[in-house]
């Protein structure tokens, strides 16, 4: 550390040079989080301070979250679904499988989950120190539920579902996934990190949520397509003793229990969340999943004019492309700007339409690779 | 969730409404989190919308966290030590020791923490199924490294020392605990959450971070006395070896492997961490750890006055009163406005004092608890 300070000009010079090297959101293709909403931003700033942590000093922040906790419960089929706000995805599908596990007892225990299950899961065998064990997909990408009873023996303690999976933009068969967790008497965790804030504002409509008996707790990151501020991240349950196992005495705070995994956890998000939430509705979501699902279609038509197909027929915003000489194409589009992704099997060129993007940039992209694949040798 | 929206009009004003019923810091003795610093709010703001667990994305952001590492490493002892930032101390103190059981692979680890450790430890008992063995105190309530010696056996992977303790702001004896860690091959994780941003800006010098042999990682928390935003925690290690056994497969982001705990990360507390520090530099910091002692003196000469006094003499911002009739003293405080806390053994007044705090402020909290003292029954 330097002894002496710089002035604030000089800090903020840096701070812009820094700035000019991180990617604008206008080319990237590839990612799950985008510009959150201004109302967010606007939020976020005002409760900068407030840590929920020690929530007895924030109440109006925790006020925010109850709220928040219960308008995702809402969205998600069950408004007395209780939790909390976490830092993402990978904390919420933490404390969903580290409760199942805590209330399970097993000596050797172990969870199935789908091969498309996002790269979190690794990190939870590793940390909570039980089996993850992965059931194969049917050929439209959802998990086989054969596969899942298969996996299952007497150390089984929970069932992962997937809606909007991360590669292919999926939704497992939840209600499938629901009977057998009940008839094996399985805690089924509902993954819609993603999904959460796009599948309810589909035209079709899915099965996926506490709507469906047997589904114990659901991830639903604001942070996502809820286009509120990082950290955000949403973990829900249907029984408020679902929350108890992960409940840790705080002996100096304003309150007794802590239930998070984090300590000190931020109150702007929590706000921004809120804020984004009363200020979309499902309307304002809706126009948005609208939007970029025309988005989504543009570059499915766009492609099948070179003759590049989806691997399936996306759900959602998000595109697995049958893209030939996938890693000399993506070099190629790299090139010119574009930021896009991999599925791992099959190998495709992934792409997540976020409402960052325009009808004008993708129209720019298909351009692009259409002529970057026309001209493979 | 409504179906129509609000106006970002009606949404400021339910903000507003909610932010009412939050604490000012004005009166706040019992938080270790305080008002960020300007220069942070700033810096935060314009990297709001980057995503740390895509650093391919914000090469920018990912450069600022590299050298935020570098500066605390330096102020650490080491300016080659490794880290990322995390969510907080608890990702810190989590990560520290998932590390040091993946490398030790013992089939029923335990590690000996300080019976004054932060209830972190607990959470990560329950989370990486490893026992924590708790170590007793001298009568300056430092960790008896007799103690932590006898708790040690063949299944011990790690030892903790913490260096500014959340109840009693004190510090191990971390150079004892280094040799007992050697001898005995042992990782060596010190919790500098609190004291990280304090003990190196103190007039007396104390041993405690990378400069002593032995130690392997520290936990330092930038949105503590660093000044910075929510959520800003710090994770170092000796070597980069250590951040191995943490690395999980990425396979459609812009990187390769992820080491943090969490997925999404927060890119603007890291600027904003980044901001603080090249503003404040060791001049700055010294500063405001000199006035947080100043004011810590005047509360200790204060309450002298009315018969009261310290555990121990204070070693940094941090106090443990030993008040008479405690709970009926911190009820009529906190009737008149005030936020104190407690330790657990002895039973005290815990009080924290943050930059927030000022000698007017302190001088009226010194007027309050003696007169509640005078009049107790």
């Amino acid at each position: 550390m330097n002894q002496k300070g710089l002035t604030p000009g000089e800090v903020l010079s840096l701070l812009d040079n820094a700035g000019l090297k991180n990617t604008p959101y206008e080319k990237v293709l590839s990612a799950m989080c985008t510009k959150p909403h201004p109302i967010a931003l606007k939020a976020h700033m005002q409760f900068i301070e407030s840590n929920l942590g020690d929530s007895g000093l924030f109440t109006g922040t925790k006020e925010l979250e109850e709220k928040v906790i219960n308008i995702m419960g809402d969205l998600m089929g069950d408004s007395q679904a209780c939790g909390y706000i976490t830092t993402g995805g990978t904390e919420s599908n933490i404390q969903a499988i580290r409760t199942a596990r805590n209330l399970a007892k097993k000596k050797h225990p172990n969870i199935v989950v789908p091969v498309s299950a996002h790269f979190s899961f690794d990190k939870i065998a590793d940390l909570l120190g039980i089996e993850i064990r992965k059931a194969g997909l049917d050929n439209q990408f959802r998990v086989d539920t054969d596969s899942v009873e298969n996996l299952i023996d007497d150390n089984t303690i929970a069932l992962v579902g997937i809606a909007g999976s991360t590669e292919f933009g999926q939704i497992d068969p939840i209600d499938r996934l629901a009977r057998i967790a009940l008839s094996n008497d399985l805690f089924l965790h509902i993954d819609a990190a993603f999904g959460g804030f796009v599948i309810p504002f589909l035209d079709k409509k899915y099965d996926f949520d506490f709507s469906i008996k047997g589904v114990s707790s659901i991830t639903i990151d604001p942070h996502k397509m809820g286009l509120s501020t990082i950290p955000a991240g949403g973990l829900l349950f249907k029984e408020e003793s679902y929350l108890f196992p992960l409940e840790i005495d705080t002996p100096y705070l304003t309150i007794r229990k802590q239930r998070s995994l984090a300590g000190t956890r931020s109150g702007a998000a929590v706000a921004a969340a809120y804020a984004v939430m009363m200020h979309l509705g499902r309307e304002g979501y809706k126009r948005i999943v609208d939007r970029c699902i025309k988005m989504t279609d543009t570059i499915v038509d766009g492609v099948r004019e070179c003759g590049v197909q989806p691997l399936i027929d996306p759900v959602m915003n998000i595109i697995a492309l049958d893209v030939p000489d996938l890693d000399e194409v993506r070099k190629k589009l790299r090139a010119k700007g574009w930021f896009t992704s991999i599925t791992r099997d099959p190998s495709a060129m992934r792409l997540v339409i976020m409402p960052h993007l325009s009808e004008e940039i993708l129209e720019l992209f298909i351009s692009d690779i259409t002529s970057e694949i026309s001209t493979l040798s």
